[in-house]
């Protein structure tokens, strides 16, 4: 018996998120089905992150134990011949058998894009979220400052999370603007139910004008989430990558 | 009676290129079957670039004659109402009745797009071609220099290009890494059939060391194109631009 451990990335778009569930396609679904078939036992994977529908990923981590005698490393290989191309697994290794992705400190990475323009570019549709009023990209920046550090945030958090606290850190904040894309890249310890999106949706508004940069230290000391924005929409989030301390 | 001008982005993944053709869903069959729903007159549009299936655009331009009474900068905003996501106008204006996108000098740029990494990125498979060999980006933009200027392009063009002559133009061309994206971006004065996914093609052949950089002036000197690289894939091609001197 050993315990794998993988690197996956997906487009989210043709996906109901990525946890199993009856009757839906989901990314971890379709990854057990075809780890079954290639290794011949029923295998379960689990995820650090369950991202929900139409989020895409680049570098989600999950594990998986296995009695197969084929080297850790080339699962990635032979598994990615078979799962469809929205799929792909990055790599593949030998973890010990009590690793696990979620129940262990991590610092995780997540991107939200944003097109900034006066109608949408068709090839950007399905992976960054089209906002046609102009974005003060420098107003964002200085609002997400106020999100740096470790706080309640309460507010921005959908109900439905599983959590006990709603307390985490933020290690940093970036907002870049580049043409039009406007990208916020956010990287912390956890996040709560919706968090990334409920702090885009806020980023957004302020970004609008709507409300001034220091309405983000409002909404964050509120502790509620009628306070902030809108859950800006799935397909502009991106699970970029998660690092753990113990590799 | 007038002629209205449109700019056209479309995601290529969904068409067979550009052009009308029987039995076949292209971009213009599908923007004249909305245009001519919209105006209630028969609309047949006529573009600057026939791209080819599965090649994607930012500003490919069209124009069509109409009887409507609809100010040509609304036509936009109705037409996208109608389109499928796939396709956007992104400005619709008046022109005199004999502006011709084809027919007239134009500096055109496309963008070759290349994802170089060891295994593909989901979000990217659509609008970048996937390369796992490590690609040199300095000696594929040495080599590309020797392209810039007016030279016989008959080596980078494939049989069924319709042209009188093969030479043309090019006024520049980058290569530019960044992380795991190189994107070639060339601008001319026109381009053979192929020529961009051929230049391409010859490129990344270079980059992977295949041929040295001073191989692309042989090539040149050639004259044939059976000593250039392969056609790259039309997902990598995107026309960002067309700029005319009699806009």
């Amino acid at each position: 018996m050993k315990r794998v451990r993988l690197i996956v990335s997906y487009d989210g778009t043709n996906y109901c998120g990525w946890q199993v569930q009856d009757n839906e396609t989901t990314v971890a679904g379709v990854i057990n089905e075809h780890l079954s078939e290639l290794l011949g036992e029923e295998i379960k994977i689990a995820g650090a992150s369950r991202t929900d529908s139409g989020v895409h990923a680049l570098g989600n981590v999950a594990v998986f134990d296995t009695e197969t005698q084929i080297p850790a490393e080339k699962i990635c290989f032979a598994l990615n011949q078979r799962l469809p191309e929205d799929i792909r697994i990055q790599e593949s290794d030998e973890v010990s058998a009590d690793w696990h992705p979620r129940f262990q400190d991590s610092k995780k990475t997540y991107e939200y894009t944003i097109i900034n323009r006066r109608f949408p570019d068709p090839t950007k549709r399905l992976y960054a979220h089209w906002e046609y009023g102009e974005l003060d990209a420098e107003t964002m920046k200085e609002a997400a400052e106020y999100l740096v550090g470790e706080h309640d945030f309460a507010s921005f958090c959908s109900a439905g999370g599983q959590q006990e606290t709603t307390i985490r850190e933020i290690y940093s904040i970036n907002v870049e603007k580049e043409g039009d894309i406007i990208t916020i890249r956010v990287q912390g310890n956890g996040f709560l139910y919706n968090m990334v999106r409920i702090i885009a949706g806020t980023l957004i508004e302020i970004g609008k004008g709507t409300y001034e940069a220091s309405k983000m230290k409002e909404i964050l000391d509120a502790k509620d989430r009628n306070e902030a924005g809108p859950t800006a929409r799935a397909n502009g989030l991106k699970l970029v990558k998660i690092e753990y301390e113990n590799a």
